[in-house]
């Protein structure tokens, strides 16, 4: 990649995400500006660490940018996306790495004639959060949602597919509220059971007996690690889609309450798990 | 350990358990007669690894044991017990690896006058199971709960607590229900959990509904991969415990449900989480 398709590109919010977008773009298009906006103590870090060539602590930084990419949480993001038709003009192209799509793609549909948006969603993650968790890989042959309205120009479509496969991940066009609703299922409802896990597990039990667990527990409840505020913001905009996801979830619990002393039907549903639990990767 | 309390070990059962402590044992005392029960597909892919000397595709090759271990499923386990008292003397100590405790403690307790009997349960596993998934090192510095009752000699207690701490795990004694109780929260409840978890997200989105799933899904699910034996009969010998262990996350998941909305008290229950996880491991 020698000519890449933007030469100055603006990150809101250089935690795990940000921060691993910018690693990403540093390797891949060298002589790139790459500009951080988010606390001091975040950008000096994360400029220390190689992932930025300029930092701001304000949103004044995206100024210029022919890319800017929001990557703070849900709410954060909405917030700073209501400020950029007053500093940006319809040129450069506005982007968010969002867990939910359908409250940014709205907002952003109401400055379309002043703002270029297109929503994204890498399906990359990990149990620990900050810049410090950041990896240049974390996107490689991962999955990356779009979701673009017909509001968003199918070049600057292509512009950030093209971008997407450059950080070595595979774009992937879906309608916002399929994204929602489909990642209410694998991926909020999960961080929803894990967390309600664990609260359960660690106010029944204590902290002695949290020692008498195995891999299980740990397993099934890493992602509860996860700062709380990313969670709310997804919740709050996504609760439509999530209450049938927890309904559901609930009914197959309560059923199985049911049945604990049954082995057939208890039986069944491992064994419906079991198989489900393959075809994953 | 050049002079091991026991010179003749009989492992009914040699999955990942069984086989894992026939490794360790074969490891630590390599002079001891290590004789596993299993079907004959299991007992010889078994001997072919290195991890038993002799074996036996019934349950005469018990006799003459001076340590036998059962390390099938809760139910065999309980099946096999039964026979045991015609095979065995007294002097023959039987222990066991099951995941549930009151079951097999108050069966052996019905045979004390024939059979020296003390539960345990090494707190080790992995989401694979069989014989290859066994691993020499599964127990090191691991917990491994013995559960004791007024009918088991002290002497017993004590050298089935040496053995298990040859094999690198650290022996701890409990009272079988206090055992049930603790691990309906900490073992079996994350089980459930991710099962039904799993059977949910798989039956509502589909094998391609599943590609767009990340870390997330895959660590809270990754137990969800084990037989479903196993865990029915950990089911239906623990029900009285698992019952208010669901209702638990029944009632956390429903309160969460009727608050998605509401950022306070999800953020409340998220940080309870995040507090708890960072205190496992």
């Amino acid at each position: 990649m020698t000519d890449p398709d933007f030469h100055r590109i603006a990150i809101v919010g250089v935690g795990l995400i940000g921060g691993s977008i910018a690693f990403a773009v540093r390797r891949m298009f060298p002589d790139a500006i790459v500009v951080g906006v988010d606390t001091d103590d975040v950008v000096v870090a994360a400029r220390q660490l190689g992932a930025l060539t300029h930092t701001s602590t304000n949103l004044e930084g995206v100024r210029g940018a022919d890319l800017v990419v929001l990557a703070a949480p849900v709410q954060a993001n909405l917030d700073v996306l209501s400020s950029l038709p007053d500093l940006l003009g319809p040129s450069t192209l506005v982007t968010d790495t969002g867990s939910t799509k359908r409250a940014i793609v709205q907002a952003a549909d109401a400055f379309a004639s002043r703002l270029t948006f297109v929503g994204g969603h890498p399906l990359a993650g990990a149990a620990r959060s900050g810049i410090e968790a950041s990896r240049i890989d974390l996107f490689e042959r991962r999955p990356w949602v779009l979701t673009p309205t017909t509001a968003s120009p199918r070049a600057a479509v292509s512009r950030l597919a093209g971008f997407i496969r450059a950080l070595g991940a595979r774009p992937l066009e879906m309608e916002a509220g399929e994204h929602d609703r489909l990642l209410a299922f694998t991926s909020h409802l999960p961080q929803l059971t894990a967390s309600a896990l664990m609260h359960v597990v660690g106010t029944t039990v204590g902290v002695e007996g949290l020692e008498l667990s195995g891999g299980g527990l740990a397993d099934t409840t890493r992602v509860a690690a996860s700062p709380a505020r990313i969670w709310t913001d997804i919740c709050t905009t996504n609760t439509d889609e999530l209450l049938p996801a927890l309904d559901r979830l609930i009914e197959t619990l309560t059923e199985l309450r049911a049945d604990l002393n049954d082995s057939r039907p208890i039986d069944r549903l491992f064994e419906s798990a079991r198989r489900w639990r393959e075809k994953l990767k």
